[in-house]
């Protein structure tokens, strides 16, 4: 099988010291692109309006509303390529099933906002279409205790991309399990966002090392282009 | 049943910006103590020669030889305590057993050093004793095709130490699924480290505000040390 | 800890052959009590609408109802004892969702009476009250793709009842799971039921050789009653 | 994609009355052939010594050595046609790594042969070849605590031929996880042996109701034939 790789030039944000890059690339030797398989699918992750919207307490604000817009353009190149297409959301949870969030803060913030169904309904601008699947999760991970493996399976696919908020939450905890189950990762730099620029961009840099390749929109739509539909 | 929580204040490095610490905290209300429960077990994530000593090409360096005395301290204390103790290590891989690995780069560094067994035991200063279980892995976090959560169910542990190599790579993918399984999960600060600084300190800090008590070690000793044997 | 043991005798069915017997038991030394522990929980298992009620083409007729009051039994006193209490249940899912079911014909039958979300309701003697969870599953396992080990981790709890529907299947693949997990699994005899006899009765035996202890009703309760609320 | 299926009758044994059948067939429309994909892979559960030669307590006697020679026919048409192939086989633990099958007695038998590295090592008529994948597990399932779907996945592959032993016990247990990641699942029925013939005869019924094809070994040869090497 012949693998399409990205020619893209590894993630290195300006705030990691080149002593840094210095024991992973040069080194470790990592860093490398994986490439994209023959069947690739798309994952968005948690894109609801609780992490978009700015009336909500853990929004990204700018940052998320850019990214929806470019999402919307890699998905319409994914809907008309007949990709397999899937999203997560979490959901109002409480006592067990809310588990160990509460006990670190997240979405229990003065405001009841994101307990509601609402903060938890992935955005207008990308809802999903009929026979687009919509994954219910309630870890980082999207497929933590969820189908999702099965789902992937039923294709099967072997390229995942992913695609959501926020980077060094959901995203970056999807991709590292996506890695693990050995599929290759995508990650599109304009697709993810986070509400913290540091962690947004060491979580970049970090999968890139190890987990996915973290590559321009431009490349991802380009590889869709040249796939057979 | 009466949780000891730590009263150290969040893990907020340097080089995270406050409108970054604001995002997080102020408005998500992150960051939070979760604290320690009644029933903790000690892991031993990955502490190997490979990611200590400085001969091997993924070696944590100087960083690394510091975080095994810590480790060495806490240790003794489970170990009195008669805790759990686990350890989690890699072993060299091939073909579909290595999955991608190789295609990021990582362990296929010039020398061939990294694959062999050596790599991949337990540095001696800590040592497993008779009764205390290696878990072989062959991703990152510890609870990836492995039986670590059947493992813990048998005792059964309510509360897990993470310590070992590296801190944005295998200890974080650890502790998220160590969240997500809703375990208590506590992270002493002296006993991580990483190859990188900057990954180093954005994972602590990612870690602490959403899955993890990222806490100095004192506080985890004391809290062992209240522990009924 | 002490480990409170059932005396009664191992599951043999008429069915099963002495010579069958002999391999198992006198030659294999299965079919020992495992017991129960100190922290017990309750999972019924599918004990929805269309696997009870006669209308369904899945439904386990009489045996299925009569089930239904024994289970009602145990809840009682479960929820006296303050024990966690949960469910699972199916629901109705197409394309990828529905994965293989519809590949060997399960829930292809000729009405669609088994496609509607009232088929997945659990029945109304036995229905949920407020604070016990509902897991919603789509493979036999209650474990399978869900956050059940992460809500029993929660507690954490030690031994798992299971009854529910039907025996050889989601009951069954279920107990494989928690025996896997490690739990103490604990099936009441009077508290499942199948379509077919003869696979309910042999997957009885089977389990009682290797996975769960499958006693009487009776010792369950009276296991309850000795736990301190 | 056009699937191949097999034109063999459901596996119904003469054990099982034609009152359940009806129930499982006529009424509930199971037992349909799910058929083979484009992309198969073979596994072998379990065929070490300790459940095929005769000394062993848990051997499967004639069953077992006569099922050997038939896996090994499958396995060189499989070679031939360069599938991957995968076997699983587990070791001797102790403690909390051989969690609850002391419990039930299981391996716990007078003679301690069943504990011996010796027992857990696969048969040498069909010993695995370089290249070949040795899944070691600690449960039923070959999927559980394991990296089987990671190495799947890695291929990818659509389809599982599974054979071995006991069939009521980790091969069922192996089928019901293959089936539940949506893989189309085959199971040949002279490849499989069990301790109990009835245990035998019903768990291949139960699985060819509802969870994998039940079909002669010649049909899976066909099958083999017709693909495109």
């Amino acid at each position: 099988m012949s693998i399409v790789k990205s020619k893209a030039p590894a993630y290195i944000p300006s705030i990691i010291p080149s002593s840094d890059t210095d024991m992973f690339q040069k080194k470790g030797g990592m860093g490398m692109r994986m490439g994209f398989g023959r069947k690739p699918a798309l994952l968005n992750v948690d894109v609801t309006k609780g992490f978009v919207e700015k009336r909500f307490d853990l929004s990204c604000g700018k940052a998320g509303e850019k990214c929806v817009q470019q999402i919307l353009r890699l998905l319409q190149k994914a809907r008309r390529k007949k990709l397999p297409i899937f999203y997560s959301r979490n959901y109002p949870r409480f006592g067990a099933e809310a588990g160990r969030w509460p006990d670190k803060g997240t979405g229990s913030s003065k405001s009841t906002l994101m307990r509601t169904e609402e903060a938890h309904t992935i955005v207008p601008e990308i809802a999903p279409k009929p026979g687009e699947c919509v994954i219910t999760k309630s870890k980082p991970s999207a497929f933590f205790g969820t189908q999702l493996v099965s789902l992937l399976n039923y294709f099967p696919i072997d390229t995942l991309i992913v695609t959501g908020l926020v980077t060094s939450g959901c995203v970056r905890a999807t991709v590292v399990d996506a890695f693990s189950y050995n599929y290759r990762v995508i990650v599109p730099i304009e697709c993810v966002a986070d509400r913290g620029q540091v962690s947004h961009e060491v979580s970049l840099f970090d999968m890139d090392m190890k987990y996915a390749d973290v590559i321009p929109l431009a490349d991802v739509l380009c590889y869709l282009a040249g796939l057979r539909g």
